[in-house]
């Protein structure tokens, strides 16, 4: 076939769709203005405080939102008196008793000033979403490790853009955006979950498309499942990790 | 047809692919570790800050990566002595000199103490990605408008979340991660641009999928186009908005 | 993080949702069927004849369903005693009155016995799905050209997977399954269209989504259309390609 | 923010990416000219006669190609001296002894002139992509079920378009082209199978996306897997269907 593009020019320049509106485009802006529903009204909280809306999950005050992974018994963790929880090595994972779906969440934790071990033993925790799905928490101030396990990873499955720790001792925040994964009713997996992660306020996981549940050996493979807890590790090797200011914005 | 499922229920405890490994799965831990390439080590600002790799469009001290966006002449707009910009009305939109494509964006900006006018008219700019795509800044409080173009919508398109302003006078963040759209060779819409905003630190724009450029009447249409710079606008009517600390960390 | 398989095996021998059926899964063969709508019934054609609920756009006995594309005026292609037509060399394409979306397409053609011509100067013809989407037809026999332009090709977009022509002077069929592409209000491609083709029988193209109009110089660009006619090439060329047996059923 | 039409409209006329091409594109037609690789000859079978580059899994002559599904021995089905085969009640069901993927098949089946039975109960059986998605065979003539367990339905999953048998008695032609699904190599699905069906040349099943294995109770659920055999139903009751000219291309 054979098409002048002399032609096709001038038949352009009259017809045009972009040039001209679409038939049944709207000519005045009134056309286009939306005033239903209202949006909400939000206080935001200064310096990642929790804004008005906010679950808080964590303030320092105690563990009522929180049992032990395990067994579903009180939390064996250490309450500090400044606000924040510090992981007790060997007492197990701990979780939320409600169950999330997708979320905000806004998490802060630091690793001991006064390191101790070497790669993946020096401060190792992590953040579970839906007690599947991990970001890591490490110290990786000089202290090297595989870099899908260093800290800001989805664990195994994306490395993160950039390592965006504070000093060790100081406090880092998390500012998560988790889409859960969506299931057909028969349990195939119709759209993958999703996390975005600022570490300090630089952007280091970029609406990641998570592959399924992390894992420690082999390939990760989706199981359906509905909503469930927030978890943090007991990686039982020198967690010694503390954490404070939990809060979560449900999304669904 | 018919399937018995017990008989499938025998088979699957013995045979099921999600019991067992799939074939030529990795058994151990190391087989899924990657150490290449390291990620880059970035120092973190405090409270909005410019983080180490960022690039800084304003920091207070003058106009260098700007232009005005009608002429391409000098900035007309006000620089403060307390290291913000204020819109000067009827003077022009302002845009930076580089282009950028993908980015993360730090920016902040406030409304007079002080209110003057009505609905779209008190203190109406916006910010515009690649000359395009806008989100609205627009003072709120106690002041009502269409919700599609209220403080944080993609204008037109994409009501926020949550109206999540601080106080007229004081200063509000945006933290925006944004993608550009891709185009084919010839020119068709192949992946369109996203957005997620933060404001103050809360959700209000969640990987929305924008449909074109920002509008003031009829439909958003997409044109293929490059990189293009960042631009503030001057709406030329009671625009009296501040800028300050603006950054952006490019992505692609 | 780590993980033991061990525990997990007994874990989904236990608790799988693979094994066990999902919570509200129906247990009763009743409560999958569906009894409504019920489709329609067809009369299926043989060798090729139309179905009944086929409409039948040419078979031989006139040109009642077409104009000329260049005037709307009648047709000026030969009709044959044989019951089909042929291109009638700078008399122009001719197009159907009716304007189509998606469809399923029969259509029957052949090239003289006696060649004439190399290239793409051998009985050189076409089929365009709305005026816009050509399916080359060309006497490829003994006779090579560039493959994106052989025929059965989505004209310079897509290599028909084989060369699956008849002898010069024999039938060759086209069954095509096409569906149109879809556009956003404001203009923008949402789904381009598809398309697939049996060339004798034989699948040349496997839903293959079109790239845009296609194009002799240039890549291709969607512009927005609605439903738009079927239209056949008079190439100016040798054309002397002849068509018979064309049916078509809508599918929206 | 406001866009003024006129200027646009100006703007566009000078500058627009759809008059004016984009920048690099060709001018030339020999720049969009592709010559490699070329697709192979095929000589067309003609009225479901097997293509030259056809795998022929039955064309009258005996079952080496196939074995029956339960225990892998010989097909008991009946070998017709017309050169089809019948289904033999109660004896199970036979498989080919090859594994596919994706492929284009052809397969003829009829139902006995003289009817038997009612509902499922009337000359049943089906065609099982790899083992596991199953098009309904079925003689419908007179004779209603339930609408997705029809002739043509992917069975419990998809409607077909039309009922488009012949009477009962005479041969029907089943055309089909099918996508096996893409797993990840943890096995999430990654695609969905897809299927296109013609009934005696009338599209019935338009590029369906299928949801996991064709079951008759409860949802469907896919399991990861490779290539399978194809499979002929005995479905124990009334199944006295006859087969002929089966014959598959292979398109991974």
């Amino acid at each position: 076939m054979k098409l002048y593009k002399s032609t096709l020019l001038i038949f352009l320049l009259v017809f045009s769709s972009s040039v001209f509106a679409q038939e049944g485009e709207p000519t005045k802006p009134e056309a286009t203005e939306t005033y239903k529903p209202v949006p909400p009204k939000v206080v935001p909280g200064k310096n990642g405080a929790p804004p008005s809306d906010a679950l808080v999950l964590f303030d320092g005050s105690d563990f009522d939102e929180w049992i032990s992974s395990g067994d579903s018994t009180a939390v064996k963790w250490h309450l500090n008196k400044d606000g924040s929880m510090t992981v007790k090595d060997k007492t197990g994972n701990i979780q939320t008793k409600r169950n999330f779906g997708s979320f905000q969440l806004h998490i802060e934790w630091s690793s001991p000033a006064e390191t101790q071990g070497e790669g993946q033993s020096r401060a190792n925790s992590g953040v579970f979403m839906q007690k599947r799905y991990e970001i890591q928490v490490l110290d990786n101030n000089n202290n090297s490790t595989y870099v899908n396990g260093q800290v800001g990873s989805l664990y195994k499955q994306s490395v993160p853009m950039a390592m965006a720790s504070v000093p060790s001792g100081e406090w880092n925040s998390y500012d998560i955006i988790f889409h859960a994964p969506k299931f057909s009713k028969g349990g195939n997996l119709e759209e993958p979950a999703t996390i975005t992660v600022l570490h300090n306020g630089v952007l280091i996981q970029d609406h990641f498309e998570i592959e399924g549940p992390s894992e420690y050996i082999g390939w990760p493979k989706y199981e359906p499942h509905g909503k469930a807890p927030l978890e943090l590790q007991d990686h039982r090797d020198n967690s010694r990790v503390s954490y404070r200011n939990i809060w979560v914005r449900e999304l669904d």
